[in-house]
């Protein structure tokens, strides 16, 4: 039995109380302040709104301004929040911290510095814990294909738990592992946190396709969106293997498994759909503004563009050869180029100069 | 303008007329006996029955009593049937042959010798031809995620031709590429036939999830999709690594397009679901039947797990760790193991031992 602190109390926090709770360990579900609402509900019903989900016994609720509290103790800190947070509640998990106590996370995406250099969600957070810890305490990333609410409701899931300290993802990987929920380890944190970023940017792509379905009022569009889904693997191994990375953790769930769930469905295929269908990029995000939804590839294309470019003045890559596909993606959002003759453009670009 | 043959007038031989007709090429479209009706109502009507496609004047049609006639002063030759045919068709074909023909093929699967070997559709080809000419008449074969109805439809297609000789492929790509109809060209051939035959075993298990979300009566079941076609690819990959052949071909159209169009619907992708909705194999089997429908994946599955055998007794990998996938399935089609309890024994082989 282990005691654990889960800082969230969102989907994703709260799923993970499923499989911890099935190896009966002891959890701290600490609510943010957007959360509160969430832990009135689990302390007057037992369910969690959003999940539908019972919330296993073994759990005890905890306030925003009982942070405090939630942390005593704790072995292991999940950090269950969306990336656009990650950094506040890392410098409010900072001063609480112990040098035996292990972090996960499950935070997905990059963030730029001011000076222009590409941040990793673990990276992130090391940056906010104090100089004494910082180096020594690990920080586990769970990458791969996981719906929340399939979580939640213990339908058959694989994670990648990726930590440059393996003891670290090796001791997580037995504290989370039920028969429902298996965890894959690796150290390869650096792709397995691309692939979670860029992810969201090829998902964009591939519903593009779906848009373009409807509007050409067209019954099945399969040939595109496997070709386009294909593109999508390819480029982002290309850039993960220009970074350092590994392309067997891009063929793997982190890589391969959540592109394919987040393009069945989710804010930024729906967006890429919209796109398709005819509208602007500007009109797809005030419709996404009106849904009150994010699209986190939208951001991310411009980032993963601008790797692009730096990549390509470095001699490592050509964006007209490498990535097609993002080149055109990224004339889609943000230079208002129609989605069908992106499209186009793609194709045109697919064969040899000298085959065509 | 090049002189055509298609042998084959059932839904992928017809739909290449489409973009052999755009690049306006002289196109003779021939019938086998089971074409006979297609042949006369294209003669009648204009229109190809299956395809409700208005197949382009520059084609002439010729019935199967014809092939002398259909095969005159042709350039390339199209073999636009299905892999059972294969070997009788190239057997007719072969004393038409002369040395400056290239024959294109885009029927997919293995062939087992009576000897135990595996042959490729090519090679079943190859073996057909009289030995004046074999080895000198250039075979390609096409893979890749292309539903014939689709190309029919002019809707964005990308394919990979495959050939020993680079110059045929070259050449094919520039005869058959149109704007909407995409040609990579490799020499990987034994990949790209592999992965053809592979990937229809591979969408049973996707298609099982399927089935298993409707029996449980689950909204979605993406985490436990994602994670079988993730697996799928891996061991689509390590099957031919294995043999010698690519990661990067498995990582393209041929493998990962493929694999993903052909999960996305398709009668090996339904039997998957019929057999997670809780048939046995045998019941699954009659459905199919019942609905005049073969399974191609079904017995590819045994020749897919008789090579695993083989190469495991050549050391080259282990069936339990590497192809945890394809044993499962293997036990599901031919050993009567229901398909939830196949996909709960494929989960706890996920992770290594040491982590459980």
């Amino acid at each position: 039995m282990v005691k654990i602190a889960i800082l969230g109390a969102g989907v994703m926090g709260s799923a993970l109380t499923v499989p911890l709770a099935t190896n009966n360990h002891e959890i701290n579900l600490w609510g943010t302040e957007l959360d509160t609402d969430i832990i009135e509900e689990i302390r007057k019903t037992g369910f969690h709104p959003r999940l539908n989900l019972r919330i296993p016994k073994n759990v005890e609720t905890f306030s925003v301004d009982q942070l405090d509290l939630a942390l005593k103790d704790r072995q292991i800190v999940v950090l269950g929040i969306s990336s656009e947070a990650v950094k506040i509640i890392a410098k409010r998990l900072a001063p609480h911290l112990r040098k035996d106590v292990i972090i996960v996370t499950v935070a997905k995406g990059l963030e730029t510095e001011p000076t222009g250099k590409i941040l990793t969600m673990p990276e992130v957070i090391e940056s906010e814990i104090s100089k004494e810890f910082r180096g020594k305490i690990p920080i586990v990333a769970i990458g791969g294909p996981s719906i929340a609410k399939e979580v939640a409701q213990e339908i058959p899931t694989a994670v990648t738990f990726a930590s440059k300290n393996i003891k670290a993802a090796e001791l997580c990987q037995k504290i989370f592992s039920t028969p429902k929920y298996r965890v894959e380890i690796t150290t390869d944190v650096k792709s397995v946190e691309l692939c979670a970023a860029l992810k969201n940017v090829y998902a964009i792509a591939v519903g593009i396709c779906d848009g373009l379905k409807k509007r050409n009022n067209l019954e099945t569009m399969n040939n595109t969106k496997a070709l386009v889904f294909t593109y999508a693997v390819k480029e982002m191994s290309k850039i993960i293997q220009t970074l350092g990375g590994k392309t067997e953790t891009v063929m793997g769930l982190a890589g391969i498994g959540d592109l394919d769930v987040t393009c069945k469905g989710g804010r930024n295929a729906f967006f890429g759909e919209i796109l398709g269908s005819g509208m602007t990029s500007t009109q797809a995000l005030d419709e996404m503004k009106k849904r009150k939804q994010t699209v986190e590839g939208y951001p991310t294309t411009q980032k993963a563009y601008e790797l692009g470019r730096i990549l390509q003045k470095e001699d490592k890559l050509n964006i007209e050869n490498d990535l097609p596909l993002l080149k055109e993606l990224y004339a889609v959002l943000y230079e208002d180029k129609p989605a069908d003759k992106a499209i186009k453009s793609f194709l045109k670009k697919l064969q040899p100069p000298k085959g065509s």
